[in-house]
């Protein structure tokens, strides 16, 4: 992006990308933006998260070997090269627009930054292991891709999905999955484009509430 | 099934079915279910599962952490009630049929049981946690689910997914998931018998191969 041709009188707008593992300390973050994406997706009365049960959930194992979170911040000074981190060093990017973002929600995102940069965060995706007999590897399912509003269309979506593809890569891993709904033809689209299939012919089956607990009581 | 009213000429056949947690010695038989499975799915040309690569990603966690699988044993003698598992108990359960089972697989699939009970490996479930955002719990995915043709049409099927869904509960988690193909109606019928809901709207995306490659060069 940063070689596109500018016109002269065209103001030029830089920022710069990074996408790192999340900590502990990025649990209200994650927590306000999975309430965002339930809202986009009109779930939000379905959404339960809290800050508790997040971080119940995350940070229990070493990243990669069950739930695991991607950060995506977005600050206008570049990201200084941290120490290498021994599992995954961030990656980064550099952004370049005609027209400036109006982040209105800076302040509520803005990010806690060991190397002192001051940052926002713009999205985050959830992914776990899964495992495929057939290719008899594990690979990941990414179970949450979100950007906020104001930094969409900018390729991030992608850099983030990229990240995971990147690191199932690394690990040997066969494939990389996630769902879309089948009238979402933006996002089909999108995904088109990174080289996913959509699978025409499979549905996903689920169990839950009470159909769940009654097996529960049935076999106990 | 053992409350049937059966005349009195008819012959009562019965067997003793159990599902218990897999061990490393298992594997071989689990290597030959998937490549039924394969078989039975037309997918055999995909499927690499060797015991090699089965036995590197099983038994690394404890159960129901990672990557777990069931099998479902048949007996013609009852199993025994050994020492409870401190985390998993196996199930078990009495069939009555009319007319004989004839496995012509039987020598193949004979089990490696400590209780010097003579049984067969019928078949198996594979599954591994998932997460759900928006319920803010874990679940479980069934990867594959697979009974050997001659037990099929027993209940076999709903016992293994059954002892699946208890562990989810057992567990307090929020839910079972698997995948099915669409024009699969007799599984259909038999997953929402079960109830399940089949989500029509939501398709898989899978990124693999040289697509999925692409990405692991593009960001390092």
């Amino acid at each position: 992006m940063a070689t596109e041709l500018l016109l002269d009188s065209t103001p030029m707008h830089r920022l710069f990308a990074s996408v790192r593992l999340a900590t502990p300390s990025d649990v209200p973050h994650i927590q306000k933006l999975i309430h965002q994406l339930a809202e986009f997706e009109r779930l939000a009365h379905h959404c339960s998260a809290t800050e508790v049960s997040l971080s119940s959930i995350l940070f229990n194992s070493p990243p990669f070997q069950s739930f695991t979170v991607f950060i995506l911040e977005i600050s206008s000074n570049p990201f200084q090269s941290t120490l290498p981190h021994p599992l995954f060093s961030p990656i980064t990017q550099t952004l370049t627009f005609n027209l400036p973002i109006h982040d209105t929600e800076k302040e509520t995102f803005r990010s806690i930054n060991d190397d002192g940069i001051d940052a926002v965060v713009a999205g985050f995706i959830l992914f776990f292991p899964n495992y495929s007999t057939f290719l008899s590897k594990p690979g990941f399912y990414v179970e949450d891709l979100f950007v906020r509003k104001c930094y969409r269309r900018k390729g991030l979506g992608k850099m983030l999905l990229s990240a995971v593809a990147a690191q199932a890569v690394k690990m040997g891993y066969g494939r990389v999955e996630w769902t879309v709904l089948d009238w979402n033809v933006n996002a089909i689209k999108f995904y088109e484009e990174m080289g996913a299939n959509v699978l025409q012919e499979r549905r996903i089956c689920r169990l839950t509430d009470e159909a769940l607990q009654t097996h529960g009581n049935a076999n106990n």
